[in-house]
């Protein structure tokens, strides 16, 4: 970051403990500032008026797909993406201090999260699962309540937040449960926000439409597959209101103001209707 | 359907009076017998077993994307798709006889209708969303406890299922809600379970996976465009433990025993690891 002794303030969506609050401190270090908001919306919201300098968003999940909503807010709204990350989502049964397995019976989390602990709590029959409005404000309830026999279901972030324990660890069915995190500036900030990290390998991701004639989608890509630019993700989505045309979400390798991307997004601009870059941020390449 | 003295059994997923059953009668008819299963996995497991004629599973939403789960059990278990509709998601607020919307203090549903209702949630400060696992399970539930400040948010026929009443109706935020649902059943049974409607398009969904180098989908995507073959959704996933390998979901209009689309599919199998194909089927095309 450009000035060491001034504090990152980054918005994030959800409860303090949230995973979107592991993946802020993953993007910006342990010292950053974090403020939660109740809803993507009001999140875009803090940095457009300048109150947060950057968002972290949520944007897919590996077993949930893609967090549609923030991809329309990218669309309506001005800000940029100038980095990117992947969470391990790593589920735990969370109790206040003292609570054993055996005396649990309610246990509550985000409905998605209970479907990911599925065989967990089937091979517990005596857990009943109960929905609430997210992981990390699930433990924030059960702390609060301080009942013997609830619990909930969250990351350990949430444990620590809230004073809880760990009971069990690592109770999601399938491990290969990532989540990909954006990080989100305004764009006349996005120069100096960006993180610096020049030798690494650069992505762009951005949205266009095509009319859906066969072939429209084959020639847009062409501008990339020409210039031998790798696509790392694609997705079309029906637009509101225009029967059989679509939105694409595209992800490449590459920085835009790479001449060859340049020429390739200049192409695709002559053929297309409507095309915007999102962003070009450092690759986040990890161990998967 | 082939005989009309015999009644099609459909396996769904959720509570009776979920938008899936509405999906159900809209594929099948007024008189098909419903089984209601907790999970989707139960679901296709129904098929499998010659339990249920047929599934009905949703597969995207038009503002939440697509069910992934489904895909993933399209992959790996042996059923096909023999069909598809649309249905537009209305969300209503639901009490029992007698209740007035001033009465009412607590909202129960799933966190993704809560969330799509939100402005008339806003509008009336006096309401607590409070989440649940289903939209037709929470109507389910607050008849069954009748309180006089309760309501829920669910479709038009979970009212009529538990006996309560609209209190107020089409209260989401976007009325461009729509859920696609997949007819499914077991191979060899979908000749003969298939709609006899032989004037609509049809359309064949596929799943193929690609290596991620530059260009690899642009090649892929060519085997359709050199034929004319219209695509109509595309989408791309990491899969998992192969880090930076893609598979695609892929509809197109046209059977798969049409000559050209045969040709394509064989030409595809040439260049790629592995393609399945998971159905053709009437395509739905109404108003959107």
């Amino acid at each position: 970051m450009t000035d060491a002794s001034k504090q990152i303030k980054a918005a994030f969506q959800g409860e303090r403990g949230a995973f979107s609050e592991d993946a802020a401190r993953q993007l910006l270090g342990p010292m950053v500032e974090t403020l939660a908001y109740r809803s993507f919306d009001e999140m875009f919201d803090a940095v457009s008026a300048g109150v947060a300098d950057c968002a972290v968003a949520p944007i897919e999940n590996s077993l949930a797909g893609s967090v549609i909503r923030n991809y329309d807010l990218l669309e309506e709204r001005e800000l940029t993406i100038i980095g990117e990350t992947n969470v391990r989502i790593i589920h735990n049964l969370i109790a206040p201090e003292g609570v054993r397995l055996e005396d649990v019976r309610h246990v509550y989390s985000h409905p998605v999260a209970l479907a990911q602990c599925e065989r967990f709590l089937r091979a517990q029959p005596q857990l009943a699962a109960e929905a609430a409005y997210d992981t990390a404000g699930s433990v924030k309830m059960i702390m609060e309540r301080g009942r013997p026999d609830e619990a909930a279901i969250a990351g350990a972030t949430a444990a620590e937040v809230y004073g809880a324990q760990i009971i069990a660890s690592g109770i999601e069915d399938n491990p290969a449960n990532f989540t990909r995190f954006l990080l989100l500036a305004q764009p006349e900030r996005a120069a100096e926000m960006a993180t610096t990290n020049r030798d690494a390998e650069r992505k762009t991701t951005i949205i266009f439409r095509v009319a859906n004639q066969p072939g429209s989608l084959f020639r847009a890509l062409a501008v990339f597959a020409l210039r031998d630019i790798d696509l790392t993700k694609i997705e079309s989505r029906p637009i509101e209101g225009r029967p059989w045309e679509y939105s694409f979400y595209l992800d490449l390798i590459g920085d835009r103001h790479e001449p060859r991307i340049e020429r390739a997004l200049m192409h695709l601009g002559e053929m297309i209707e409507s095309i915007r870059v999102l962003g070009s941020y450092p690759r986040h390449r990890e161990e998967v």
